[in-house]
């Protein structure tokens, strides 16, 4: 059996594939743009983004793999003495134009360490997928928890109690004591221990890819042609404003790929298309604008 | 004579006026919102925005004057041992409508420190002003920086080449390696020393202070009537973006905000009112926006 970094290779590879084609059906008209490019100290990447749909105003579906010295940056950061590393993922961020459709933002991507000798010295897997709404319908978080929590459970049942709260924690705009969003699930540093072994959570982690399309795509079918108010859409421009502060100001993937040279056109692709930011805007009580900013105050649990 | 620490919160508070008022008058529709709150450690602000108007989009012309026990992240983050702490300053940024008029951002403050005992320990001025335009044209570049020189130059003639070259190298989005803007002035710690006392470091920062209007206004006043299409109107989105990075991801004054919970409305009263981010987006050789890029990526010294 092949190497699981090289099947894990294959399966983002194919992964992107996959919802880059899901993606473009339920469109019906706009189709993906792809940037194939090279990492200077090794590796690179293919970047997809499809702008101006029909159904999806934007849609970046990534996939890196890259390898090389360990950068003194990454060092730092994780405080090892690792000499060579190699990291794969995919990472994708998709903007319905209709704001009564989420945003979502999923990635999965795996970490190999090695000592001067090329010897393995730490690997691990990490991801997760979560839901970001305008408009709060319940059904629609319950779908999307329920399909990672279904994802989950086959592994291990103890996974989505622990990754939903990773997820709720991770994803929060502390400057507005706010989440990001409802949540779904964020896992790190997946590696072997005594309960699990790395090929469990290669398999673990592949069927949280695998289950990306299933919690979503079903959901944006549904809001895609439901009708909307101007004032919808400025209330969907002024939350995507907290998304991208989410993005620039907590998000360490981000900053960390912008403080070491990462592609940066790569690496905000994430950033919705049309964004605004008044001031200190208020929602009226009892709206639908302050029912959201309620679960978003205090993350639910979904499936209770 | 009054304290030089009163005579500069009188300072600030009169230069508020005067600079509320005349953008109100320029823009000749909309007035400024005036929000005041409290600092739950000691003192408070007062926020003015102006949402909407004829020739500005979004403007903010804010004052503080805080002071209380030095917070735990302040002392870290000074690397200093005061226990106590006043400050006061002046903010603002100016967003106007037309693309060919420049967004503008200045602010003037004093910091003074005390130990146990109330005895200062340390006092300084900072600010400075300086200019994103979104087009450029070399005129307003050279009357902004012409009037900034010719505030500084009343008192040391060295400043204004020392503060215009520390504008160029801190408002710079590094990610993109480009500067947020064509500079301006921009100056910190200006302490008591050999050549400067604190009270000229009042009369400079004070001079300064006065010379916002005279640097600014005449441009927005020139260009406010300008035609423009509708491609110019989304390339100054798609620059506003720009804009928010260097806010959000480098800027010390706002991440020490949102970190040690200011009033966020406040501190991010300074993002545009709409913004783009699309994929990638390239300009075309020779077109007034790669004119743009060019002195960007390049600072220019223009007073030569």
């Amino acid at each position: 059996m092949a190497d699981l970094k090289d099947r894990f290779v294959d399966f983002i590879r194919g992964l992107q594939d996959e919802i880059c084609q899901a993606i473009e059906e339920l469109d019906g008209l706009a189709t993906f743009q792809e940037d194939l490019w090279d990492r200077p100290g090794g590796g690179g990447g293919r970047s997809r983004v499809l702008s101006n749909g029909k159904v999806f105003e934007k849609a970046g579906v990534s996939t890196s793999i890259v390898h090389g010295e360990m950068p003194e940056a990454l060092k730092k950061n994780m405080k090892t003495e690792g000499s060579k590393f190699f990291a794969c993922g995919i990472s994708l961020v998709i903007h319905p134009e209709n704001p009564m459709a989420p945003t979502t933002h999923a990635n999965f991507r795996f970490f190999e360490m090695y000592d001067k000798n090329d010897t393995i010295i730490d690997a691990w897997f990490g991801g997760g997928s979560d839901l970001t709404p305008y408009y709060l319908f319940e059904e629609d978080a319950i779908h999307f928890h329920a399909e990672q929590k279904k994802a989950a459970d086959k592994h291990d049942s103890a996974l989505y109690p622990r990754f939903k709260k990773a997820c709720d924690d991770y994803f929060r705009n502390h400057h507005r004591d706010e989440g990001r969003g409802i949540g779904g699930t964020f896992f790190d540093y997946c590696k072997a221990n005594e309960n699990h072994s790395l090929e469990d959570w290669y398999n673990f982690t592949t069927d949280m890819g695998k289950s990306f399309l299933p919690s979503y795509l079903p959901i944006v079918a549904k809001r895609k042609d439901q009708s909307y108010t101007d004032d919808q859409r400025y209330w969907q421009e002024l939350r995507r404003g907290r998304y991208v502060e989410f993005n620039l100001v907590h998000d360490r993937g981000t900053l960390f790929g912008l403080r070491t040279n990462g592609r940066t056109e790569s690496i905000l692709m994430s950033l919705p298309p049309r964004v605004r930011w008044d001031y200190n805007v208020q929602v009226e009580e009892g709206s639908p604008e302050a029912e959201l900013i309620a679960v978003l105050k205090e993350p639910k649990n979904w499936l209770n």
